[in-house]
């Protein structure tokens, strides 16, 4: 990850001298120059392109570029920029580059678009296209069935490998990229899977069916695509095939859009846990800030929650004002622990490590961590407290507030975020406040009672 | 992500039903009740299986399966099981395991064995294997050569369809799983690659070099796996060919190993900004304990800072203890909005979304956020801090505190993830400390500063 900014020889992606000479292209309004330099790329790094460059430069890219864009850009492209680069379409050129893609990245491209644009795309696709995307808008939004892709092929189970080489070279339309074929019963029951590398070694006579991969799972149009997604990842799946109520098969899900929907998956993840939701670097101020405000103003109540704790000590602060100075160390040290037991549990429970079966044990262990790193921190903040203010009692204090404060840390990671998890709230999204609320309440009620009991 | 714990209709993984009844099988001892659970199951389940259940079974599971345990078992098991698992089987055993993994998969499992297993895992290997493997060890750790997989089809530029099929159909030895056939030129030297579907679609007699993908791109031996990854993500490639000095292919990565490098990298992300490192669930609470000690530490030192800033201000607080129950609020929401800032810059250098082009918007975008954002939390402060203590300016006080530091929070959010990405330093590893670091200096010294200048 190191050496991003600098890095001249990149795998991927477009360099800072590709972004610089665009702009002079633009600037210098040569259609020319910039057609050389767009032509070339990858449709994902025009995209990122598009995404990198100043706003203000981007209508003139798309009214300049000669090329045109193809429809492969507009899935890239970050959500937050379709509509406006969509808008800046004459509508043969949105026909012309929706009519190119697969079926999931229409459905993809048209389902947060307004009802005016989404028409403008549904009109240009082919009348048996358009059903297919309009039947997978019906499914719900994180469903198999509605990104799954429609372009796939089947074949009857009792086909040999020159029934398929013979079907596959007849003027069939094929998906673009395929690597399966999927065997199905006269019902059009799914019934097993082959793949291309296996029917390309075998002779022609040789049965289809006797060349299915071991194991075939199949993935109802109802279930979750993150969890499909999962299952690809978990069992090392090219394609997964996507069947309906009759078990017939009407879609698959590819494992590159599987590995798609993880990284969107973690990034969530990442970025809940730190209470940002879901937003993307290319928003605009006020989006952004209109996002993260909840989650401030739910830290603000908990961290009022806080100080009405230490106002109950107010007396017992005037009277030794060195407390107010050491409080925050051990609210501080808890609310680490506890952010780390947190994390762990937030992502063990989102790859399924965490379950009922081995819940107690980690829940033992997180408090017993809590409780190792707790008295070791005592031990030096307890002389931390002897030396700096030099008193031993003082030193007492802090010491186990320190350990009660981190076990309550270990045992509050862990058990807050699985019982959101059972009552169906994203432990991701609410852990932290929870976990944090209690760190700093019991790091400050123990520190300031037990001062108040044994110091005053 | 919801309802993990008591779903019973799973995409993917072992139930709770399914564990208890191997433990039953276990304590019973029969082994033929555990064949008929685990003979059925898929390597990636059998591992889960053996890392989910309670460790002091482990080794009975082991020698009462008669099935035997597959090499993708041990693949797919975790690292920090591996090495038990592997001293429980016998040399015949491990060596029939080893010997169906591909060279990939053997150099993933050998790599961070002690000697002595080491040397018996690659004992076990054919002759060629082993020397494909001992190869790869020569790479560095995180490099493409390393990981690559060496199992893979190549064939002549020239060939026709029909020569590739012929080729295929021979008795030659194919890999386990292959989507591409890589064109060379007479040096070996990767010209470009076909897909299978490309071949059984089109007549015997046609030229594959007319048949090949558009794009076309290798990765070096040296180049870091990850962003190979990368690259096979932002691509959509399913097969990335790695070439040598002389660009000869030498292998291949496979978009189901990058799907679990790119999953491997966000986990390390999510953990490293948690301050947990590499840690597992399966880990020894000893380990555990070691592993989050460091971050702790840095943690107390940088409490420890804050509370000399609050040490500075003793006398002030003496004078008004209202002071020591806000002071926390301040300090607060600093952290949370810097953590905020940071999580997003991290996550954004990762993903390549936050480069040199793009840095001065981000970070300008960043203080705005903060800037509104502190303003709106600075009247609500305002307004609790006079109706809670009675004084307009302990309100005023921190407002202003508050505003200075969500703006400061906005700023190094972005700039020290952004900093440590052109030293070289992780972002995610270290931002997150200097950051509260930071807030929590610049919140208590801005309240406690006007503080002492405004009210006494």
């Amino acid at each position: 990850m190191a050496e991003t900014l600098d890095n001249t020889e990149e795998a991927f992606g477009i360099t800072d001298r590709l972004l610089a000479d665009v702009l002079e292209a633009v600037k210098a309004r040569s259609s020319a120059n910039l057609d050389r330099l767009l032509d070339p790329l990858h449709p994902a790094d025009v995209a990122h392109l598009l995404e990198q460059i100043d706003g203000k430069y981007r209508p003139d890219v798309l009214s300049l570029w000669s090329g045109g864009l193809e429809g492969d850009v507009l899935s890239e492209l970050d959500e937050s920029l379709r509509e406006e680069v969509i808008e800046q379409l004459a509508p043969e050129e949105l026909a012309e580059a929706v009519r190119e893609l697969d079926s999931d990245d229409v459905v993809d491209l048209v389902e947060y678009l307004d009802e005016p644009q989404q028409e403008a795309v549904l009109e240009a696709l082919d009348a048996g296209d358009r059903v297919v995307v309009e039947q997978a808008l019906t499914y719900p939004e994180e469903s198999a069935g509605r990104h799954m892709q429609s372009e796939l092929v089947r074949a009857p189970e009792h086909w040999t490998v020159g029934d398929a080489i013979d079907y596959l070279r007849s003027d069939v339309v094929l998906p673009d990229q395929f690597y399966h074929i999927i065997l199905v019963d006269p019902r059009l029951k799914a019934v097993g899977y082959v793949t291309l590398g296996r029917i390309l070694s075998h002779p022609r006579d040789m049965p289809l069916n006797e060349l299915t991969e071991p194991t075939f799972r199949t993935f109802h149009v109802a279930q979750d695509v993150e969890e499909v997604a999962q299952a690809i990842n978990h069992y090392h799946m090219i394609t997964a095939p996507v069947v309906d109520d009759d078990d017939r098969v009407v879609g698959v899900i590819t494992i590159d859009d599987a590995m798609v929907f993880l990284e969107e998956e973690a990034e969530e993840d990442i970025l809940r846990l730190a209470g940002v939701g879901e937003g993307r670097l290319s928003d605009k101020v006020i989006d952004t800030t209109k996002r993260r405000f909840p989650w401030l103003a739910v830290n603000l109540i908990t961290a009022i929650l806080a100080s009405l704790v230490i106002a109950l000590f107010e007396e017992t602060i005037a009277g030794l004002v060195a407390l107010a100075v050491l409080m925050p160390i051990v609210a501080s040290m808890g609310g680490n622990a506890g952010t780390q037991s947190l994390t762990v549990a937030v992502r063990a429970l989102a790859t399924r490590d965490l379950t009922t079966a081995n819940m107690w044990r980690v829940i033992r262990r997180e408090v017993l961590v809590g409780l190792i790193n707790g008295l070791i921190f005592a031990v030096v903040m307890g002389a931390v407290g002897l030396v700096w203010f030099g008193s031993p009692m003082l030193g007492v204090v802090i010491a186990v507030a320190m350990v009660i404060n981190m076990v309550v840390a270990g045992l509050a990671g862990t058990v807050i975020p699985v019982l959101l998890e059972k009552t169906g709230v994203d432990p991701a999204l609410a852990s932290g406040a929870f976990v944090t609320t209690v760190t700093d309440i019991v790091g400050f009620f123990a520190f300031l009672g037990l001062a108040a009991v044994w110091l005053l």
